[in-house]
């Protein structure tokens, strides 16, 4: 089956975590809204989707994921249904929560670096709450990120006598997200996130692992990938940097 | 089975929305924090697993479900979980993927509703934020409430045909969940919401439907319904009620 992907074609966003899963799977996907308008994509392929309202199950925003007839959004969940799909979940139900846990808690994750940029709307530019959004990102930096990076951490610890990744011996989709939390932190916080990453050796070396494999690696080098920018969810504002 | 579900004994919070679907499923459980400290009770039963690095599958924060020797957090993984177990969610994995997709919408809400009170940090007192929560609550009232309430709406409006429900013919978890989002915003903005919720007719005849279903009627005007207050999500601060 060939899965479309619906997301704003000039971010990683949340879009980001799905289309690492599909490259590390090897799925045969359209990135809809990256190709030209006049072949139905930009912008106008999202929309179209957002506003139709004989859609039984529409999404309340991007991304979202077309499968036959199913349109199924909200990013964990996408990679919910992604996941055994890809051989990229584990077999068992106990298995498949768990990981699914550690996909809403790095969502939870998410949700506070976006915030850090923009603390009172979404509809206001980054200049219009730039005073809070030094007070809340001060807050993510130093309480906040150490409290999320610590608990992966620990999984990995507490993982490492089974394998070296997050859940069970081998890579899940989470250990992907694992790894572009830590890329995008570095590239929002350079400067706290030199000091910040040598308490957690392996959530870093488990980064290292996702990008070393052959299809991450290929997908990380191709223009697929969209470099991190300052309309994304992990923004380079130097002044933020602690 | 009897079921365990451990969050914070003095707020509805996010294990409200759990306590709903045990209670609609007519569940054995126990509210564990909310039993006496002597008999294993009270918050350090919450702290024991939180700070137990013996736990294979830690929770990140409250709340969280023990079913057998499995913890399983995040509100809506226990809730994906506990679904197809007491009779909460469709039977095939297209309809329980919707309701999935649907409650990870209701907990995009939460968030928000929470930040309006706490826009700067957790961390901090409500007092504290109070200037930066003034200017986030207005947008959450002005902008956001209503793409939500009236996507919710909308859903309602196009399964019509199937049933009073969000999701297919019979009551879900989602239903439960979109009540407490309701209720919660009565009460933490009742002049905003007496205008409001007045444009979402059907959303309003669901959160009427669920009240009167007798388990749900029977639990509200139980002790075990926690009272609203100002420690949990949804908070009333008169002078963020536009």
């Amino acid at each position: 089956m060939r899965y479309e992907l619906y997301y704003w074609p000039g971010i990683q966003g949340r879009g980001e975590f799905i289309r690492l899963a599909l490259e590390e799977g090897g799925a045969d996907y359209l990135d809809v809204a990256r190709g030209p308008q006049k072949n139905g994509g930009g912008v106008s392929a999202l929309m179209r989707y957002l506003e139709d309202s004989d859609l039984a199950h529409p999404p309340f925003a991007p991304p979202f994921l077309k499968a036959g007839k199913q349109v199924i959004a909200q990013t964990a969940n996408v990679l919910l249904f992604l996941g055994p799909r890809l051989g990229l979940a584990p077999a068992n139900e106990a298995g498949r929560l768990w990981v699914h846990q550690l996909q809403l808690t790095i969502a939870d994750l998410v949700d506070e670096v976006h915030d850090g940029h923009h603390p009172i709307s979404s509809a206001l530019y980054y200049h219009e709450q730039k005073l809070e959004a030094r007070r809340r990102t001060a807050d993510l930096i130093k309480q906040r990120l150490p409290k999320y990076l610590g608990y992966f951490e620990g999984i990995l610890l507490r993982n490492q006598r089974s394998g070296q990744y997050l859940a069970g011996r081998s890579l899940t989709y989470a250990d992907l997200s694992a790894f572009q939390i830590v890329e995008g932190l570095r590239y929002a916080f350079p400067r706290a996130m030199a000091k910040l990453e040598k308490r957690y050796p392996r959530l870093v070396a488990l980064r290292d692992r996702v990008a070393a494999r052959p299809r991450i690696a290929a997908y990380l080098a191709s223009d697929r990938r969209i470099p991190f920018n300052e309309n994304g969810i992990f923004r380079h504002y130097p002044e933020l940097d602690a």
